[in-house]
């Protein structure tokens, strides 16, 4: 299929190759004219806009920062609406505020397209293997019909609902993520500071109700897990600043919704003192040092 | 073997049961005549003191409300270290702070006899059908030697480290439970207020990284998990008033420890807020009616 | 002087009727023709538009609810700047956040005109009054400028800085205003179950290092202090939801600096509490409701 | 009158010493034996241990650091009760939780003597100065009988209530002062982030409802108010640990009172971090340090 793609950073453009490789025949734009050399190296057309990226395509896919530039690329005069064929559908996979997605979806509407929310977990890793979870958010037609597209990118296409849920469910799952990262960061260096074995605790945890992925896949006390950024200086993974902007997200989700958000709040001030100290690029496991300072 | 057991409240009682059915001879202890008579009916020997129930024993257990109390089971006139033999192990299984349990390991040791802390997880249920996780506080030659006692009682016995460790592992599991499933509350509450199905919500999250016991297996949300006691109206399970008190050992000891516990902390609060609000004998689960009002 | 003013709500509608009083020449709009018709009957002329509003004044005064209004009334086609003449100042009176403030003062420049930002504090009483003090970004020789038109509506004329400090002055401001309310009721509340007289603890506070605005003057204990809204069941005053929404400023704007806030945050949380609760139109003080439940 | 007075730490020793300028005959125990020779050097006798330095007296003073010292100073073989007259009363000033005030006025009771609790505010300072606020719970009567003797050491005498009142005033109050000051903080260096000068902040604060002694008189801001610690390094001042501590009392008697303390266990949380990253001695205005880095 003839799909354009918008947005080739650290996660698009690693999805961008993988629709390659699925066979699909890509046109692509972003802002830095190196990562489209990239993907043209591997068979992509270059384009000088996204409205010239979207020309012609049968689908297009967006992978953008935040909402302003998914905003911008979508009704700049040289943006997608200006280009995209009646009756394409739009898959965004930027993460998002739910109200703006479905703003989105009201306005490829009134245009004669189609839109879908499709943010993303797994990460950089997940996006270069192919193995991305997608959470879709539109009518059940629309998913089924979105589905061959994903699944060159990613392994799990989930069905949310409709406009917005995918970015609702990708927000409500890192809320709870942020939250119980920090807290089993709290945890694993109270129980230090008591003097319990890390690795003991860690395990009586992972058996136990404190079991959560924060702590049984990506634990943030070193050595506790081999494979987790901890265990490596809190390198790769999932930086601290884009914890800050999907907690942000939920708690600006929260107050929209007039609902108080005590937990989630709390845990962002923690991400945000440690991103204004100068760790917003390790790691968010990396919390654990407002706990264990240099040792951490 | 012979065994004085000391503390037949909800926990207790059933474990009592237990190391009967296992075999064992038993002479018990509690204030309540009627909790004594329930095991004297099974076959146990009711005694009129802790000294008197430790008395010939070759092994103690004891599962009381709080370090209080077990200070003075073991320590009163007609106590427990009355009535002991020199040589013979105390395994105390309530849940209480690292340092009382420390304090009480010199007290036994003093007096010629051993002591292991040996707290649990598995609620009444798991104490009832005789699967609960003992997390053993002790060295390894102790722990060797409580196992064939405890097996009669539960079917995780965890070796965690000196004296004081099992509490420290007991209380650092419950505070991560304790955030995680306030977290949990707060983004099932924020995901129906946006519009996504609190079952597919629940569905995503235990797929991905927020998935966490309080998620995958006592979802707050009701009709998510069946087996929850959210489904069954909060009712069973884990009580808010266990949970607010083991919260408040878990930041009683961060504050002997010199740590801060922003995440505990707040959690301790909500669940205060509730319990305040007259639902302290609510599954702790329901934390989610701080965000739901009424429909929780 | 001839002035322009967009605005009647129930704070600008008082602030217009005592420029007028001060002798100055009023051209009015709102949305609300009835709002508009009180004003005129004061001797106001009523204007179409905001354009219409502002054509041929001296001065332009606008206080509306949020930035996002205070951008379309300057900017729509029939707005403030399409009407106004070249050189007029416009006093922006809304609490808004600074980067906005700062935005519109760069817009009225690029017009050929001067902007200051100017909210208020003193509530719908100063407004009435005349008291109300104005926080005033701008230049030196501009805050001296717009003096004469503030000291119509307020006595207390107080220059922050450059563009957009009035607004952080109000937002810093009720940020501490915000937490001290909410530290003042749980303390009253505590003091009370602790069965200290709330008069007496109000007493020793107010002599003391607890001493603030919000315990001496302000007390959300009912009877502690006659004149404050807790005495007449949180009617009148601040409310809870204007609170909320300068809290909500302050978080975001620490955001926006990379700051934590956790005071803030919390006590942000607090307010949409009580807010999601029903109690969003009491005044803030009614925040003690939390901790003394019924009674407060 | 005759006076035995025990403990003689940085605020009992000056305290004792301003009761010998009124005139008082004093006969002095601590465990150090410099404490109590400065105070024989100025005409104190030094007693060999609590039950000695009551012998004979007419009247007692406690000043210790925690419960736990009052408890022993009480109740030990050679302590206060073993040597204390028939019908004299025991005025302690030390800082701790209202329960513990309550129990050691019912142990006097029983051993027929009398006991007010009369904590105080004012520092170092005010103890030097003899211009202490001291808190006093105790019958009216009581209260009456110990001014005298309280006013040898301070001006400010109030009664609070009941015995234990004094306690609860004291932790009341300081915990408004933990939460506004780490609001203020807060504010401050938000303010400073986004522009604004600090002094210009302070003073539009200190007139308007953001006023508060932690900020008209204790700004922790460098520069603000001149003869705060923070202009001054942060030295001198109410240390950070003794804050922690109080905060503790407060959030300990809310968990006894079954009610929750959002702020103050927040607050206290934000003292502890900077206590555990080694700024405990510092003046507790340094919580600013937290927001502001190395400039704090």
């Amino acid at each position: 299929m003839k799909i354009g793609f918008v947005g080739l950073g650290h996660m698009g453009a690693p999805m961008a190759l993988n629709l390659l490789k699925a066979g699909h025949t890509l046109s692509v734009f972003d802002l830095s004219e190196q990562a489209m050399q990239t993907l043209a190296d591997a068979g992509a057309t270059k384009a000088a806009s996204p409205k010239a990226a979207v020309s012609g395509a049968e689908w297009v896919v967006t992978m953008l920062p935040a909402a302003a530039h998914v905003r911008s690329v979508l009704t700049a005069e040289d943006g997608v609406l200006a280009g995209i064929a009646k009756g394409v559908t739009i898959i965004d996979s930027s993460t998002i505020d739910p109200a703006s997605a479905r703003e989105f979806g009201k306005l490829a509407q009134a245009h004669g397209n189609r839109f879908v929310d499709a943010p993303v977990s797994g990460g950089t890793g997940g996006a270069t293997a192919g193995t991305l979870t997608f959470m879709v958010g539109g009518s059940a037609e629309l998913y089924e019909s979105v589905k061959p597209v994903l699944s060159g990118m990613g392994k799990n296409i989930v069905h949310c609902g409709d406009t917005g849920t995918g970015q609702v469910a990708k927000i409500c799952n890192n809320l709870v993520l942020g939250v119980t990262m920090a807290g089993v960061a709290e945890a694993m260096a109270l129980g230090e500071a008591l003097g319990i074995d890390a690795k003991v605790l860690g395990g009586i945890m992972n058996t136990s109700t404190g079991r959560c992925w924060s702590s049984d896949t990506y634990n943030p006390f070193p050595g506790v897990i081999e494979t987790a950024p901890s265990t490596r200086g809190y390198t790769g993974g999932f930086g601290t600043d884009l914890m800050l902007k999907d907690l942000g997200l939920a708690t600006d989700a929260a107050k929209s919704a007039h609902l108080p958000a005590f937990m989630g709040a709390i845990a962002q001030q923690l991400y945000q003192a440690m991103s204004s100290q100068g760790d917003g690029k390790l790691d968010f496991s990396a919390v654990i040092k407002l706990y264990r300072g240099t040792k951490g």
